[in-house]
């Protein structure tokens, strides 16, 4: 039942481990997920979102009255436009809408809040250009995806109209790493251990309470979001981060589906020119988003 | 943002209450979920199977070659052929697919583990029939729920094929009645309360530990398993048995998706003829059957 394609990405992964500095570890990502074709007739356009750095992706086809907000991963200290730009726009495709990607500001030269400033900022562009809220999403991934979450928060708590949907992979809800997958799935996980977690919560938080809300969106009180669907490998130390996010949400009336992918490691999505199931994955969000945002 | 139907549906409950007598309970059962009409060209077709009674069911254009195996609910004492007849056909019709239904024996007259042994008769039954073990599907909700997965961990034990995929609504899975939203949501729960299901796991367990995991299957080794859809409601004291059965298969490479429904009661698929929730959760269901099972 071994996937061979998720097997062949752990040993390439087991080749290139991550460099102790910090300017290194940002080209990695980069260099790991950013080489490739776009997805044909894509077109990618700079644009300047409330002041954010940003960019308007699109394919042929694509509803421009929908748009999926975009907040790439990386530990709130690494990625970039260049590092998601070929999932992000795959991921457009098959949902059939548009996209803005951010580049919202990292640590440690910009800690929290910056990066949950910069996503409201953004969804307020998206606003100011006309677009109807149930007709947004907002997407992340792993410490995007958190941060998506922060952002449904910050939207809540500043009366923002929701957007219609939201949609994270592999999110990183809780900066004090306390699930239990830290430990059960530590093995499994040839790419996020509690180590360097808490050393990125650490530059991330830059002194807050991690338990704040707009960190650690586990601990917000979560009733009014809009439909979320939750992906998210079975071998992941973050495995719990959204087992914890699905029965929370879950609890205070969000319609949540969570989708726990076999063998699959933390945000596979990336890995999608090499792995079926990170086309698969993709393509079920693409549907989910699809079905789920205002017609 | 209140659901009008869930309400009505309430209220109606609240009228209605659970009588102390176990004959009443069964007989309330078959009423609330009984009358009312199957879908157009409805067929039922009572047979033995394995010596467990059963009825086929079929609706116009099922594929023949598969089939949902059906568990009802009703806490191992209740429920029945009856009870469940009009919302198994809407699945198997929603599905494209034939069911067998069972009629499992009950406590207290027949505990555990007679369903158990019932339901793997009912799979070997499917399989004599010569239909595909990868075309066949699992289904049940709440104790019927629990038993399906029981079931399951029962087949591998007996080294036979596993079925194509596993559907649970509401699933009862853990007999100590541990998850926290036995408390949680005692409140807005109006069916399932931890005092009748103590009671209830007593006349089903009759001695048995409540940890055997074909009783509480939650505590199983879940490797193996077919890809499991979990559907929920977030008005549910069993709202975590849901959650940690997609926890631990999740964690043991089981492919899952768990759905949580907001506001919605325990197996809120029985109102369906009131209720577009319990509609929709059945055609997801159907959507999910027929895209995981062998083609």
């Amino acid at each position: 039942m071994a996937d061979a394609e998720i097997a062949a990405i752990r040993a390439m992964l087991a080749a290139r481990p991550r460099p102790a500095d910090l300017g290194e570890r940002r080209k990695r990502l980069d260099a790991l997920w950013g080489a490739g074709d776009l997805p044909p007739g894509a077109e990618i356009t700079p644009v300047s979102a409330n002041g954010v750095r940003a960019e308007w992706g699109s394919t042929p086809g694509a509803d421009a009255s929908r748009v999926l907000l975009y907040l790439h991963g990386g530990g709130y200290i690494a990625g970039s436009l260049t590092s998601h730009r070929i999932t992000v726009a795959e991921a457009g495709r098959l949902a059939g809408m548009r996209t803005l990607a951010l580049d919202y500001r990292l640590a440690p030269e910009e800690p929290f809040p910056a990066p949950v400033e910069d996503a409201v900022a953004g969804y307020r562009f998206l606003l100011d250009q006309g677009i109807a809220p149930g007709r947004i999403a907002l997407g992340g991934d792993s410490a995007g995806g958190g941060l998506a979450i922060a952002t449904l928060l910050a939207l809540k708590a500043e009366k923002l109209p929701m957007p219609g949907a939201g949609w994270v992979i592999s999110p990183w809800v809780d900066l004090e790493n306390s699930g239990d997958s830290m430990v059960t799935r530590a093995e499994a996980d040839p790419m996020v251990q509690k180590i360097y977690l808490d050393e990125t919560a650490r530059a991330y938080l830059n002194g807050a309470d991690p338990r704040d809300p707009l960190a650690s969106p586990l601990h917000g009180d979560l009733s009014g979001l809009p439909p979320l669907l939750i992906q998210v490998g079975a071998a992941e130390t973050l495995l719990d981060d959204s087992i914890r996010l699905a029965q929370r949400a879950g609890a205070a009336d969000v319609a949540v589906t969570l989708e726990v992918w076999p063998e699959m490691i933390h945000v596979w999505h990336l890995f999608h020119p090499q792995l079926a199931a990170g086309r698969h994955a993709l393509a079920g969000a693409g549907r989910f988003l699809r079905e789920t945002l205002a017609g």
